[in-house]
């Protein structure tokens, strides 16, 4: 079995990722959103990289049963109903709707997947959830972190050696990896409190200067949801029982 | 004081280096080798990205008092007088001599770095030389990992730890970093021995399995030498009194 680590988006363009089951890491803040999102009840989420895109979607499919959210520089979009903090993804808000979300890094680094067999959407918050279905389907998966604007970011990173480190605990030596494998294991074991390390790091850094700070200690909850969220064919569902329709 | 390290190559295109010192890091094995090179009494060294570019420059130069070196899959370029092992770089060999050397990661990325103010080239062969320049010209270092066909290569981030740990321990509350230093410390500290961390490597391990093991000795002794190589004008130099004209 392989398991390989992309610590940086760049690095996937060189990838084969044929036959492979792509994840996706934005810990700050995307993928911890949509799996909140999805959690609380949202139907789906078409991720999009740009604003046009997302106004081109919503004029195409209707405004009523939809949401535009998204950030630029951690702040909600102008004209959008929703940010990119988790914590706006309330049932209330969010049940039994689709969502149209851009944001800065998570949903740029989507596309460059589409070679995998297999797309899946990770956080801190659905870690187990996501290793159990990596197990489950013998996957050779492929860890991509977002990062932050092209470059490294330190959460992304810590959550990929997370779930590198659960998924292989089950039997180590059956496992190949790659050197952004053995970083992010790595770097795990050197981060071991997750809120601890979001307010480290950069991304954190620059929420907590804007007053984010509450969705660093919602991001940094592990295992707070067993939602999969699996992009395809440009949409973003859940596997689990709470979504399935 | 600001330092930053580039984990990858393709987190330096979107990146600002104007004013900054870049030290380009490829431990296994081009910058190693350019530091042994230099210390072997090596005039300069032209670094390009093809053969192509390389049999051009002998072409305008002239071939007598040229070397020709690098290499394709860890193997000597076909017709060229040298490979890419240190080891090859003995005093009879390249003393008094320019080398045009074309590697496949280490001279890929210094065409990257031209909007740097200052290049500097580091291995563990020189890491404290590095560190004591960059430390007296009190410079705000880029420390750019050449990494391994656009990925990331754990040896050149541990090598870039191991500067910013030497170089901050002086005034370590004066620094700000960015993730990538940060985790670059990390691994430093996970990975304390230099010959096994070269082992563990990818590029460690395809050196070995085409007969290479004597090279991973050779670039993990640490503060081997005094050389620093400075990258100006597309040719190498050295610093260092061995090599001063």
């Amino acid at each position: 079995m392989t398991l390989d680590v992309f610590l940086t988006p760049g690095e996937v363009a060189t990838a084969d990722l044929a036959s492979r089951t792509a994840v996706v890491i934005d810990v700050l803040r995307a993928t911890s959103t949509i799996t909140q999102a999805l959690d609380a009840g949202a139907k789906a989420i078409y991720p999009v990289s740009s604003i046009e895109d997302a106004m081109r979607l919503v004029n195409t499919i209707g405004r009523e049963q939809m949401l535009l959210s998204g950030e630029r520089k951690c702040v909600r979009i102008e004209g959008f109903d929703l940010g990119n903090s988790p914590l706006e993804f309330t049932p209330e808000r969010v049940g039994g709707k689709t969502i149209v979300m851009s944001t800065t890094n998570g949903t740029h680094v989507m596309p460059l997947l589409s070679g995998a067999s297999r797309v899946l959407v990770a956080s801190l918050l659905n870690l187990s959830a996501v290793v159990e279905e990596l197990a489950r389907t013998g996957a050779n998966p492929v860890l991509v972190c977002a990062g932050r604007e092209r470059q490294f970011a330190l959460e992304d990173a810590v959550c990929a050696g997370e779930i590198a480190r659960r998924l292989m605990d089950a039997r180590p030596a059956e496992w190949q990896m790659n050197d952004g494998a053995r970083a992010a294991l790595a770097l795990a074991r050197a981060y071991p409190t997750p809120e601890s390390m979001l307010a480290a790091s950069a991304a954190g850094q620059s929420l907590l200067s804007v007053g984010f700070g509450q969705d660093l200690a919602f991001c940094a909850r592990i295992d707070r949801n067993d939602i999969v969220p699996v992009l395809h064919d440009r949409l973003i569902t859940s596997l689990a029982p709470t979504a399935a329709s």
